[in-house]
């Protein structure tokens, strides 16, 4: 049963055939980001996105966040019918010494570049501890982008985020207006950072009625934590996670097994306390 | 008899049957907005915009103004050759700290779009006491939508507003100006807030020769100050209302009763003397 | 429920919206077909199409099957929320003396004429029994309408029929070869003669997983003989009926009283022998 | 190792992806056709192509060769990492009594319905054995599908057959005439009838430098000749298998047998005596 | 004769016709113009554009300047083969406070629209007392403009204007400039103010070889002075007036008679004295 990740199930063939490669029968999935570099350059652990790329394939990994010169040259590891999904990060941001009246955003990659690789969906940024002539843009070019990607039936994912906020409850409330945006604007998946409150989060899946995943952010934190978080997720009605530098910014020995050890929180396979008794070793 | 809807009636099929679903025989409509998400997240009394469009269906409103996410999302509710009308929001609107200088606005939904999801009208905001560089955007974005609509044959509301004019009396005078560029841009609806006087508004009907429809706003006021002021419009000439904060910012308890009261006032099924005795149990 | 109208459900919200208007919750629906002058010209029963839509909504039809030119002469009387859906018949077949090797078939309205007007479907023709650079040519027509009519979310019905074939046996062959053929080429709605048993209409609702509505053709029979086939269709699974000159070839005196019966006895209202009693008086 | 899949390995990373979709790690393929009802209408066997499909993916077949409205119809079985490749039909063609002057054929989807869709490859039929006038219809066919499939990286499947020589040895010949056409007009997989003779087969895998997969046909042989066949094919070079009729017009009680000794012995896990040997209790 | 309304006669057919609808056999034309809304809103006097519009109609004026919105509002006045001429207003402009550095200008109706509507002209503001970044634009936007409308055949009206300076002779002197751009541009019309020197017009007029037309301005101006003025200027070679506010912002019992007395002067069958003497009764 899947019926939770598009709760209306209006959608036509293309959107339930994508959809269904990023979500498993279950309505969950472990997708690892390794597109970090478009707007990073070259981010400590992910110096070699095609290694990665390989790792996360040989862990179980459901699906992999890259951008388009990445999804180029992997081709080849997922061309094979079991291969995890491809979620293609079609924008980048720019900014100077943090400061946001500098930041600017664009497209960098067209719905036609993702229909022609054959990925299962977009990913676009909407950073909304902006200036209001940044939100604005970045409110028309999703708008853009959505109308493109339900023309060609391939599913849109939006990821709310603040990048300046110190305030963590001012954070998660920019978040939740900006998923709620996300939504009308007619985003088909929400990437957001965890809100810290259960229930925050299980106001955002029930009211927006779209498959919810949770991000990671550049905190690092202990192996105990980030289960925790995950799992705390999943219980308020998460759909999956897409995290990437809490999993290979840790030491490499560790990574493929904490990998391996997510996929099964988030199927839930195993209880959060023995995903991190499994892990004891490594980490 | 609508004939007061549209004096000429010089539009084409399309837009015949359009308007003729919004407005009733009687010329009048109670449009229910649930679009207030897309400029102000997550907004207080609508936090769940499908559970409220249930609300509105189940009481009886004529339409829901609503975005084209809240569209997709709620297909199934309006697949029904009874359901009330939609009109959709196209655009949006974002500032800093209530700034004029750092407002912007941007188109998020297409003509295409609107005549895909089979809505009967599309909605644009006119924001007339702004700077004029983004009052001319505004005109030029209002043209390109009226003209882009007019070809598929779709009507367009156009929502002459002030967002900052604190005098009530140079308000209005913005909004009368701001009315009749709209109408001199092919504006098929307005869209205003009451402007105090009877007198004003059955000279912008009267002038504009189109159908008038009073907004609520962010004021809360009492049911009797609402259905006072509702009665006077119509009175005066309005052709219904598309008020959403006085209602659905009110306890949940009384919505139901609101909606259905002001229904009835619209439609001229009860006076608003009857309408008022009518809520006294609920509010 | 209506489930069984799409068996998927895999269709938009644009296509979610004109389906519901055309079927109603019991995913039933009685369409009256007055397209005919497109084809025949000034047939018989028919001379004035403008008046007999204008009965059909009075007698309560769910739908009307009408050319472009009658939509726009007829567009004030659907201008209301509860008036029936529209199809529109988007082909047309001339023929010299009954002689096959002279048809020609073209499309003569757009998918943009469709969705400018407001209708809720277009219809295409798919004569059978026909050469085949006919049937090659009818086939890429169908194919064409169908891709044109997924982008803008329009469902298309195909009416796969003979026309000359005069064994009842080989007719039904052909019929129900052509509706296969017509399903895969993503019809949404078949329009089709009953053909005679049941048990090959059951097997065609059930392996094309469409919506089937019986037409009525042109041999006039008795009411009861009507009845009784609408009867047996349904019972088989039909989803309603697309009948016009069995009901506006009876004398004016019966048609709106037929068309009544045959409403309720499609939603299963009334029993057919109880819809036969009601008509005695008049037929 | 897939390196024989394409020997220059000159595609880019969308034609990649989509042919290891079809082609496993082994080169090879057992693709079941069920996209006979475009041309055949509800052919003996394929009476209901969904439930047949389902049986497909159930017995392990690496994919599946279909309508447009087929997939539409199936989508949701396919919603899964793990499910079979889908190659879509686009053309089809009629004639009449097997006058072979009478047959006309024509595109009936397009690249971009197929890349709306998510399929790996489009097939075109390319009868050879036919007037002139029509080999350069379909030779131009085949150029401007093969031109558009490029651009959007999807692969193109050609079907060089001949459909009313008598002659198996003139048969052969003009097949693999036609397979040379289609490849110097740029296919990227032939599908033919195997042509006899090993070395025949040989001489085209070799000088095509394409996958080569084998059809069925429509003569009904015994297990024995079809797994002599194939085995025999595979053995010259073969790719893989295209069979359908000679699968799904035997009894229901064989069908998935065959199907799945038939995965089996195209990957070379069984002998085909081994092959045979299992199916000696169904067939 | 009207050979002098475009000396070089070197226009196509269309032009030719729209030109004669505009300027009378004497070369001559006399339109009021009614669009100020667009710009100014619900400006005194024009505060009802359609009865305006009626009652210029009924005075006998030549032409109506008009924006798209009351085109449309008024189409059934002009439904008949003796009505005036239209010219369609296709831009706006707004500034704050009189402040150059903010004004902003921009297209509202395309030529598409003025084409569809069937206007005889389109007519854009020239602005060139405003900085040089907002000069290159409007140069841009009317270049466009004639460009597109060129491909039409519909005639562009070009209006240069000083709408600061407070000298008079400088005033005269950037209208000459800009009106020389604006033939250079490709205008096919020039709307000026009357430069106060005969031989300054008669200079415009023979070194453009374009018809003049004089504006009126805000200016409260006698009766005697807007007939001296309007002498004056047909007198240096004046194809006419486009004189709005000095006509509607009288007192309504006068506007009538003089529309019609500058009706009379301006195709020369009254002298100014005359003109003067018949309206001395209404002013």
């Amino acid at each position: 049963m899947r019926k939770d990740v598009r709760k209306g199930d209006m959608v036509g063939a293309g959107k339930t055939y994508r959809l269904g490669r990023i979500f498993g029968r279950d309505g969950r999935t472990m997708v690892l980001p390794v597109d970090h570099g478009l707007m990073l350059g070259r981010i400590s652990g992910l110096e070699d996105p095609v290694a990665m790329t390989r790792s996360a394939i040989e862990a179980g990994c459901d699906g992999l966040l890259m951008s388009a010169g990445l999804v180029r040259a992997t081709a080849e590891f997922f061309a094979e019918r079991t291969s995890p999904a491809r979620l293609l990060t079609v924008d980048t941001l720019f900014w100077d010494d943090q400061d946001a009246a500098t930041a600017a955003s664009s497209v960098v990659a067209s719905i036609r570049t993702a229909a022609r690789l054959g990925v299962d969906a977009v990913k676009l940024l909407m950073a909304w501890d902006f200036p209001a002539v940044q939100r604005t843009a970045t409110a028309a070019r999703i708008a853009r982008v959505v109308e493109e990607a339900d023309r060609w039936e391939i599913p849109v994912m939006v990821e709310p985020v603040t990048l300046r906020e110190t305030s963590r409850e001012r954070a998660a409330e920019l978040t939740v207006d900006a998923a709620r945006i996300a939504t009308e604007l007619g985003a088909d998946i929400l990437k957001v950072a965890y809100p810290g409150k259960p229930e925050l989060l299980a106001a955002l899946v029930a009211e927006s009625r779209l498959p919810v995943v949770i991000l990671g952010g550049p905190r690092v934190s202990t192996i105990a934590d980030l289960v925790e978080v995950v799992d705390e997720a999943l219980g308020a009605g998460a759909s999956g996670i897409v995290i990437g530098r809490q999993v290979w910014q840790r030491p490499p020995a560790e990574r493929a097994a904490v990998m391996r050890a997510l996929v099964e929180l988030v199927h839930g396979r195993v209880s959060a306390a023995a995903a991190l008794e499994g892990l004891a070793s490594v980490a």
